[in-house]
């Protein structure tokens, strides 16, 4: 079993302070403040250029990336790390759009988060493609045989709601489209399993769950024997063949490497290659029941002590990542009512008060206040108080 | 007049070394570790997600940004960071290509970097565009009137030779093309006047001269009057016009802030706003005396004490950036040999010795050092011992 208790004390955490908004940006591991300043004083100052051997920052973004391999039900050598998310989904999509050159439909809902379908919109009209939004409950039925890939976030970042990665991407393949996976809201949320789902490419952000600090580089995987085919349009000198033969021409390397691009961020992805120390001996199947847990806690009491809440997310915890929505008509002031009583959360328009939960480092004691501090704040009415306004603006 | 004395004692430079490689990775000044510290402590562990506006992170991108356009002769306002040199170059380059619909040629010389030689095959392929490549020294007459846009590293990385920004530019003005100018071996190294010489588009990376530490974010500046027509391909919700109202179509922030993407990397930007600081007071024009003064004095040592190396940078300063290289038919034992002894310059192939002058720490006498070992080593053979390739492996 995991010990849940040691994964908490690994964090620090403000005294006072529930915190439900891991899945905006994780708490800092007490493990990586130590782990940056060591950086800094052992291998940059003294090492100087030779870190890029002696202290490994050239494989760092394979070494972290198998880290995480571990995490998304994927294998060693086929996740690396770098740039941003925005960067990764461009990356992933357009080389699946270029594997379909017969086909010009990408396929996306709209509870995807809006910085995709940005990158999206870009890659097709670069790409001469277009994009199709539907609805989440509607993807399903919009894989059609013109779909060239089927991009979706698989937790929504305002509902939670969860997609059936293996049954889309069924369906999917079936219709010809590969699938771009974006795990913003899943990597360290939830059991992950690429491998068994046969999903095509997946990418995320490692500062939320996954606590890697803000701005934290991202990941990228494609299915194995889909990488040597995937031809990158961002084609940087850390993804060629022979980086440092500095030939005047490219050429991916083989394998996961030809999705980096530019010189990696090794300071960031030190502070991240601590903040995955907390996961060693995390078994994702104790992660998952936990999050259960912890979610069907909190929405049963807050159903049962703060009328006038609506859940916004699915009550089927199968159909949900490891975050809970509900809607009030103030659910602004409300949640700054929260947080200036150390309850945060955060506020999605138009009326959503969003909690997420961490089973890393939230406990059933969180679960517990964060239902009081919400009973009690509806029940006053103090969220309608000018003066938590002002308390809020300053937290 | 700056005071070198007070910028070198900024830096860390362990014991025993003469660092001639700051071209490649700069040394770590004192005051980043104490910032990353900081930043770590009071601003992510205890702001949490509040630290995006409390601590300013969100801002970030552009706050350093108008550090950097003090050092670069631009404009506040002009600059913002993010991702790398090769994505900033990407950028850059299709913004500018999309400009000129009518012309789908690229130019650019073999002295570039060749990551941006990368880039540029994979825009031209995702545009429909050719990539061409001369030399560096026919650049100028093969500017003709079917170019899109001439794109050009500065500052050669291997013979340090420097072009004339201005007159380029001119040209390319005058035959109706965009520039695109890579700083990497600029920033920090040389004067540099982007809106004097009437720059189109400028990049640059941050952990060379710039000490930013290894992996620091990269900068983008475009001309003013430019910079809203610039229309991005890589379209992320930082460069969003509202980031934060979630629209579900991207529409480019006005200004500069449309070249942001992702979410910025704060960590690694805390530490360069820290190693920014050393350039307070100090003058550009006074470094670019400095940095001729240094590379004229070790060419002339060089070539009075070192017999059988061939200078294989400009020898005018004013066509030479704050770089020197030597060749030798022995280039790589030789470098090895001088790494033993500490005096740590590169080794490019097939035979130059590449030595980095910042004029911010290195001084005369890391000069007469390297001049005296180097000379050392030649005379003695020292270079084809095997014990210095043995110790040079561990170095």
């Amino acid at each position: 079993m995991t010990d849940f208790d040691a994964t908490r004390r690994a964090f620090h955490l403000p005294e006072g302070v529930t915190y439900l908004d891991g899945n905006s940006l994780g708490p800092m591991p007490r493990v990586a403040a130590d782990r940056v300043a060591a950086m800094m004083s052992d291998e940059w100052s003294q090492m100087l250029i030779t870190g890029w051997n002696r202290a490994g920052w050239y494989r760092q973004p394979r070494d972290v990336g198998d880290r995480i391999a571990r995490l998304i039900g994927a294998g060693a050598g086929q996740v690396v790390m770098g740039d941003t998310l925005s960067i990764k989904v461009f990356q992933a999509l357009s080389a699946a759009l270029a594997m379909r050159p017969d086909r010009r439909v990408i396929l996306s809902d709209s509870g995807n988060f809006p910085s995709d379908l940005y990158v999206a919109e870009g890659v097709a009209r670069a790409m001469g493609a277009t994009l199709r939004v539907v609805a989440p409950e509607d993807v399903a039925a919009a894989i059609g045989d013109d779909i060239a890939v089927l991009m979706l976030t698989e937790v929504d970042y305002r509902t939670g709601r969860r997609h059936d990665m293996a049954d889309l991407t069924a369906r999917a393949h079936r219709a010809g489209a590969l699938t771009v996976w974006d795990l913003a809201h899943s990597a360290g949320a939830v059991d992950l399993d690429l491998i068994g789902a046969d999903a095509d490419f997946a990418v995320g952000c490692t500062y939320k769950y996954l606590n890697g600090g803000p701005g934290a580089p991202a990941f990228i995987w494609t299915r194995p024997d889909l990488t040597d085919a995937a031809q990158p349009i961002l084609q940087g000198w850390m993804g060629h063949e022979r980086p440092f033969a500095f030939d005047a021409s490219y050429a991916p390397a083989p394998g996961i490497e030809r999705m980096r691009v530019g010189t990696p961020p090794v300071i960031a992805l030190a502070v991240l290659d601590a903040a995955l120390d907390v996961w060693d001996g995390v078994s994702m199947a104790d992660l998952r029941a936990r999050s259960i847990l912890l979610t069907e806690a909190f929405i049963a009491g807050v159903e049962a002590e703060c009328p006038g809440l609506v859940l916004h997310s699915p009550r089927d915890p199968s159909l949900r990542g490891s975050q809970v929505g509900f809607r009030h008509p103030q659910a602004y002031a409300v949640m700054q009512a929260l947080i200036a009583e150390g309850v945060i959360g955060d506020f999605r328009a138009p009326d959503v008060l969003r909690f997420g939960f961490a089973p890393l480092y939230n406990d059933m004691d969180d679960v517990a206040r964060a239902v009081a501090v919400l009973a009690r704040i509806l029940r006053d009415g103090s969220w309608d108080r000018p003066d938590f306004h002002h308390r809020a603006a300053v937290t």
